[in-house]
This record gives structure tokens, C-alpha cells and sequence, in this order.
């Protein structure tokens, strides 16, 4: 039997989405979004929500470019501190001890210890309540050789990256494979 | 050392919604969608993507509401064949075996199997590339009493969510828990 609890942002997974700009010294910042996913296919779009009182939002209005950076398990109290300071405060990456390096096609950094970089020029924002959705069309996508299975596609298991779970307020990894996608339900199909 | 994979939709991780919607003739029918997220804090909303041929596009156009359904991990199969099939050539819901229930607060069903529903009115739509972006404002959110932990909050446990892996084509569990949000990062704050 179902029950109500109420208008609420639950929902399973939340991404962990390291978003990094920079500012208008030219210092690069990283921020947690877990509001955002992959928006359309063509052109390859990504969408992550920033409320106007953020750093982020700032450097996204004047850069109009970010890169987004999927953190590996082993990083995950950067990734957390990058949710609970401010850029206004600290040069975050730099006190995570973290190395910022930048892209080569968009006017943005990216964490190089982090595996997989998405690299983004804003093409639309659109405002949604307190938030304001920035989304990305995808210019490139960098990703470490080290992460590349034998068949040159990134491996899930090599990047370890991780869930944010709003109900709890924790993060967990990403299990084992239960099934394959686009074959698991042929069986269903008449 | 990082190369280039090209402009690619790649993310970790893409979550598996279920987007219920009614159909001109009142038929329940049921979209899988990896394109999506929690999109705004206030009011809760959550975005979904749609391309224009499916018949999920032409319901949510007609009727402006869906709700998006969480399934646990037992329902893998059932979740793939939502994906891979269509509503014009199948009664999805009932071929899946699985039942539709009429939301009480918007017009949509939702898979009473399922054990978390977000129940969503259309509040825009946003043309990005081949997608449409549906973003619904969440009305409110249903699960069952059995996924509820002992502290009264849904338990990522029982509620047992999988995500989807683009660049393998597969689905893979939530994993256990490695970190504490808003917390594991306190350490890196001055």
C-alpha cells in the first residue's frame, strides 16, 4: 500500500556532478551538483541546476562554459567538500589538494585526478523555481587511458564512481551488474 | 594522462525512470527514460527528456501530466522491455504484467509495483536538440509502507534501485554505502 510523504526531490540515483568554472580572476572553482543528467542525445546536452546565489552561477553567467567532472570513490570527501564550501571562501581545489588543469576546447578547468571530464558550452539556461538549469551542448569528453577497459570503452568498475542518496544523505557506490540494457526485456516483447 | 572520446552523452550514473503517462484513449502506458534528473529544489521538480516519435511526447503534450516510477532491481526485465518497446504496438503496462493505478493528484497512472512514485504536473517544456525536456513540478510522492527504514525515511535497501551504464549497455545496482553527505568533507573545511 502506498503512502504519501509529500512533494518531495526524491529520486533514485542522484548523480554526484563535480561542475567547475572559472571565476572572473581566472580562478577555477568546483561546485556538487546532484540536480542534473544528460538532457538530449543531439547535440549531446547536459543539464545541472545552480541556484543564483552560488559562485558557480556567477562564473556561468560570465564564462558561459563548465566542464563536468565525475568524481571516484576514493575522492569522495573532495567531492563532498566541494558541496559545502563556498568559492567565496576558499580556493577549493587547491586546499582539497586537488589539481586544476585547463580544457582545451571550452573556457573552463577540469580536476585531473578525476576520470572522466565533460566539456561543456552553455547553450541555454532555463529558470525553474530557486534554480536555474544550466544546460551544457557536450564539445568533448576526456576521459584517463587508465579507465579504459580492454575494450577501449570506459569501464564502470575502473572509474568507481558514486550515488548521492537524499534520503539518507549518503553516498554509495555502484553495485554489480544485474542485467544487460536493450536485451533484458526482449523477452517481454511479442 | 587524458584522451579524447569525442562529444559523447557519457555520465555516471544515468538513472532508469519509468514515465507514466494516459493516452488519448485513457490507455496507461509506460517510457523508460535515462535522460533525467531532479531538476529545481522549490518547488520540487524533476526533468525528463522525450523525443518527439514516441508516444510518451504526444501524451504529456495532451495531457500535461506523468508520474515518474522507480523500479527495484527485481523488475529489470520488466524496465528494459519499457525502453525497447512501444506504446502504439503494445498495452506495455498490462503486457509486463504489472499493474497501472490512477494517481490521485495528477492525471497519470503509476506501476502499483513499483515502490516509489513521483506524481508530476508539466510546468514547461524546453526544446534541446532531438529531445524535448519535460520538467514537472513533483505534486507529491507515494511509496509503500514495506521500503520505509525503521526512522520512517524510504531505505535505499528495500527500495533497491539500479542505474543504467551507457558506455556498457548495462544495469547495475546501488552499492554499499562509503561515505556520509555533507560530512565526509567537513575534514578538507577550515
Amino acid at each position: 500500500m502506498k503512502q504519501s510523504i509529500g512533494a518531495k526531490t526524491l529520486l533514485y540515483p542522484h548523480p554526484v556532478l563535480i561542475v567547475c568554472t572559472y571565476d572572473a580572476a581566472g580562478t577555477p572553482d568546483a561546485m556538487t551538483a546532484a540536480w542534473g543528467g544528460i538532457c538530449s542525445s543531439d547535440p549531446p546536452s547536459v543539464a545541472v541546476s545552480v541556484q543564483k546565489a552560488r559562485k558557480t552561477y556567477e562564473n556561468l553567467m560570465a564564462r558561459s562554459a563548465f566542464t563536468v567532472c565525475i568524481p571516484p570513490a576514493r575522492y569522495v570527501a573532495e567531492a563532498d567538500y566541494f558541496g559545502i564550501e563556498s568559492g567565496r571562501n576558499a580556493d577549493k581545489i587547491r586546499a582539497a589538494g586537488l589539481t586544476a588543469v585547463q580544457s582545451d576546447v571550452v573556457d573552463a578547468p577540469y580536476i585531473a585526478e578525476f576520470p572522466v571530464v565533460l566539456e561543456c558550452r552553455v547553450s541555454q539556461t532555463v529558470e525553474i523555481g530557486i534554480h536555474t538549469q544550466f544546460i551544457g551542448e557536450i564539445v568533448d569528453v576526456k576521459v584517463d587511458g587508465s579507465v579504459l577497459g580492454s575494450d577501449g570503452k570506459p569501464n564502470v568498475e575502473k572509474i568507481a564512481p558514486f550515488i548521492y542518496d537524499s534520503a539518507a544523505r549518503t553516498y554509495r557506490a555502484v553495485g554489480s551488474e544485474i542485467a544487460r540494457a536493450f536485451s533484458a526485456g526482449l523477452a517481454l516483447k511479442r
